[in-house]
C-alpha cells in the first residue's frame, strides 16, 4: 500500500502544450536547436506539445520583395504561393532538430492535416483544422511540428494568414486539439505596459485581459498578431507570451476575472502604419459617407479613425480618415476614380502621423482617461488631429515627431511608470 | 474558294511543349522574366504549353547545408519537406511572371496535381502523375507552371528525385501530357563533345542518342540529369537541351534512326564525384563479393567500377570498387562493422581520382575503341586505375591531376576536334 501510495505521488498532471516560434527564435539552426530544447523541456515533463514556426527571420520579407518586383500589382494566390514556403523549411529543420535530441517528431505541412481556410488570398482566415491524426499521434507521444501562416482553400489552393498569421496558426491549432496552453516563444520576455524601446521605464505585465491584448495588438503593438487573440478569446485558449532566449513566465493573455489588480490603464500602443487622408471640400449631403467608404470597403481598404469636421454653411465639409500605410496607393486611386461622383475638390494625404492609444479594461469604470489624455498631450504641446475612441481604449493621431514625447509622457501620466 | 484556300495556309500546326528552366535561368526575377519570355515565344506561336522550373541557383545548396547542420544522419523525409521549398518559390514568381505579359498561367504544386512517387526519400521515383485537369487546361490556353525536383507518396509525404531531378520531373510531365517536346533551358546552349571549360575545341552536338546522352550523364556530364534521359528514351519523348540566354536549336536528344553521321565517339564525359576504396588483402572464397557488395546495396550505396586483382597464392586478394563521394562516409563505416565478416587486412580510401569515358553508338560496330584510350592515355604517362566498360562506352579511373590532360588528348585522338 505504501509503494502504491507513493507511485501515486507521483503521478504528474500531463498538459497539452502548444509551442509557437516565432521568426527571431528560428532565424538559424542554432537558433532552432536552442527553440527545440524549449520543446524538449516540456516532452521531459510529460507534456504532449505541438510546435508551429514562422520562417527563418527575414525570409518572408525577401520574399514578398522578390513578389513585389515581379509584380507590383500581383495575384494573390500566387503571392501565396511564394511566401508561404519560408515558413516550410524551418518545419523540417524544427523536425529534425527534435529528432537529433532523441524524440520522435514529424513535421505536417498545411495541405497535409489539412488547415481549411477562406480563399482570402494573402489574409485567409482558418475555417477548420483537421486535427484527428494529430491527435491521435499527440497521445502516442509524438510532436508535431507545423508552419505557421499557412493553409488551403476548398480547392486546394495555397492560402497565407496575414503578416504576423503563424501567432493565428498557433492558437487555432491549440483550440482544434484543445491544449491546456499556447505558448508563444518571441524575442521579448512578455507583454509590456508600453515599447521599452521608447519608454525605459516600461514594466512587463504578468497578466494581461483578452480585451487589453486585443487593443494593443490592433493599436499596433506587434507581440502578437490581433487575429490570434480575438481566437484565443472566442475559444478560451490560454496564452503565453515569453522569450525564447531567456527563462520566465512571460505574460499571461486571459480573462478578465483572473486578473486581480485593478490598473485603470494597463498600457499604451502605438502605430506608425497610418496615413491620414483629408477629402476637401465634400458637398454635405445624405449618403456621402457612404459614396466614400463603401467603395474603399468594397476593395479590402480598411478604414480607421474618422473624422468629419462640421460645414460652417452647411454645403461643404473636410472628411478626415486613416487607411493602412501599405493600402494607400490603392485608396488613393481609387478615390481619385471617384471624384467626379463624390464631388470633392482635393485630396491632402499626410503620412508624417503617429496613432497613439490607451488601452485599459478599467476604463469602463473610471470616468476622466479620455480628458488626462488631452490635458497630458495638450501640456506637451502635441496637437491632437483625430480621436477615437471605443470602450477600453482612447486613441489619437498625433504628428510622428512627438511619437516619443508623447508615449514617455502618457507613461508617466498613467502611473505606469517602473519604480 | 480563294479565301477559305487563304485561310487554310494560315491554319498552323499546333504543338504542345514542356519547357524546363533550370537554377541559372531562374536565378532572380529578372532572369525568371526572361525565361518567361520564351514560354511567351510559344504561347504567341500558338502552342499550349507547360513550364517546369528549378529552385534559384543557390537556394537548393543553402537548405542542403542547413539539413546538414542541423542533423548529419538526417531523417529524408523531413530533408525532403525542407530542399523541396525552393522550387515553390520559383514556381510561384514564374506564374507572376507570366501574367504579367498578360499570359493566362497557374502554379501547380507537386501535391496539387499530384504528381505520386515511390517513398526512396531524397531519391524518389515518379510513379504516376494525374494530368488529367492539366490537360483540359492547356487545351483551353492556360499555362500551368509547376515545381520540379518535388512529389508526394502515396501516404502524402512530400519527397524529392535527387540532385538535377527537376529534368525528370519535365519529361515525366511531357510524358503524362503526351508533349510534342520538352525543352530543357540551361545556362550552355547544348550537349558538347566534351566539358568545354576544359577542352576549347569542344564541339556542340546538333543530335545525339538517347543511349549515348544517357551513359554522358551517368558518366558525369551534368547538362541532364540520368534518370531524365532514361525516362525519355523509354516515352519516346523528344528532348532538346538550350540556352535561356540565346537563341539557337540546342541538342536534340533523339532515336539513334534519326541520326544520320556515323561517328564512333560522340563524346567524352568525366567525373570527380567518385571515390575509390580498395580493400586489401581479402581471403579468395566463394561469396565474398556478395559479403562485401549485398550489405552496401542494402544500404542503398550504389558501387560502380569493381576490379579484382588475381590473387598470387590463390588465397588472398585485393578488390578496388568506387562509390559516389558523398556516400563514401556511409561505405567507410559500413565497411568497418564488416571487416570480422569479410575478413579483409585494411582499407585504403582515395578521393584524388577522376573517372573518364568515352562514349558513342559507333564502338557497337566499331573495334579498337579502348584500344585507342589506352594507347592514348599511355603515351601520355597516364596510369590507368580501373577500366569498366558496356556497349557504348569505356571508362577509366586516373588520378584526378591528369583530368584535363587526359581528356583533351582523347578528344583529339578520337577527332572530336573543332577546326
Amino acid at each position: 500500500m505504501a509503494a502504491s501510495a507513493a507511485a501515486l505521488c507521483k503521478v504528474r498532471f500531463m498538459a497539452r502544450v502548444v509551442q509557437k516560434f516565432g521568426g527571431t527564435s528560428v532565424a538559424d539552426v542554432e537558433r532552432i536547436r536552442k527553440a527545440a530544447e524549449k520543446t524538449k523541456a516540456e516532452v521531459d515533463a510529460g507534456n504532449e506539445v505541438a510546435v508551429v514556426v514562422s520562417a527563418m527571420a527575414g525570409v518572408t520579407n525577401q520574399l514578398v520583395e522578390y513578389v513585389g518586383a515581379m509584380s507590383p500589382m500581383h495575384d494573390a494566390r500566387e503571392y501565396d504561393v511564394v511566401v508561404s514556403s519560408g515558413e516550410q523549411v524551418t518545419t523540417g529543420l524544427m523536425a529534425l532538430a527534435l529528432q537529433e535530441m532523441g524524440i520522435q517528431a514529424r513535421s505536417w505541412l498545411g495541405w497535409q492535416m489539412p488547415i481549411r481556410t477562406d480563399d482570402s488570398h494573402s489574409r485567409a482566415r482558418i475555417k477548420s483544422i483537421d486535427s484527428s491524426e494529430l491527435d491521435r499521434r499527440l497521445t502516442a507521444g509524438e510532436v508535431a511540428v507545423m508552419p505557421g501562416f499557412q493553409g488551403i482553400t476548398e480547392k486546394n489552393r495555397v492560402t497565407t494568414l496575414g503578416r504576423g498569421g503563424s501567432d493565428t496558426s498557433a492558437v487555432a491549432l491549440a483550440a482544434a486539439l484543445n491544449a491546456d496552453r499556447c505558448d508563444i516563444y518571441t524575442d521579448v520576455d512578455g507583454v509590456y505596459t508600453c515599447d521599452p524601446r521608447i519608454v525605459v521605464k516600461a514594466q512587463k505585465l504578468d497578466r494581461i485581459t483578452y480585451e487589453e491584448m486585443l487593443e494593443m495588438a490592433s493599436q499596433g503593438a506587434k507581440v502578437l498578431q490581433t487575429r490570434s487573440v480575438e481566437m484565443a478569446m472566442n475559444h478560451g485558449v490560454r496564452l503565453y507570451v515569453r522569450s525564447t532566449f531567456t527563462d520566465g513566465d512571460g505574460t499571461l493573455v486571459c480573462d478578465e476575472d483572473e486578473i486581480v489588480e485593478d490598473q485603470v490603464v494597463s498600457g499604451i500602443a502605438y502605430s506608425r502604419d497610418e496615413a491620414k487622408i483629408t477629402l476637401v471640400q465634400v458637398p454635405d449631403r445624405p449618403g456621402v459617407a457612404a459614396a466614400i467608404f463603401g467603395p474603399l470597403a468594397d476593395e479590402n481598404v480598411n478604414v480607421d479613425m474618422i473624422v468629419q469636421s462640421t460645414a460652417a454653411d452647411g454645403a461643404l465639409t473636410d472628411i478626415t480618415f486613416t487607411v493602412a500605410k501599405i493600402d494607400f496607393d490603392r485608396a488613393a486611386k481609387l478615390l481619385g476614380d471617384l471624384q467626379q461622383e463624390i464631388g470633392y475638390e482635393a485630396v491632402i494625404a499626410d503620412s508624417s502621423v503617429v496613432k497613439v492609444s490607451v488601452i485599459g479594461v478599467g476604463m469602463r469604470s473610471h470616468a476622466g482617461v479620455a480628458q488626462l489624455m488631452f490635458k497630458t498631450l495638450s501640456e506637451k504641446g502635441i496637437n491632437v488631429q483625430v480621436i477615437s475612441t471605443s470602450e477600453i481604449k482612447v486613441s489619437v493621431l498625433i504628428a510622428e515627431e512627438y511619437a516619443e514625447l508623447a508615449l514617455r509622457a502618457l507613461h508617466t501620466a498613467y502611473g505606469l511608470d517602473a519604480d
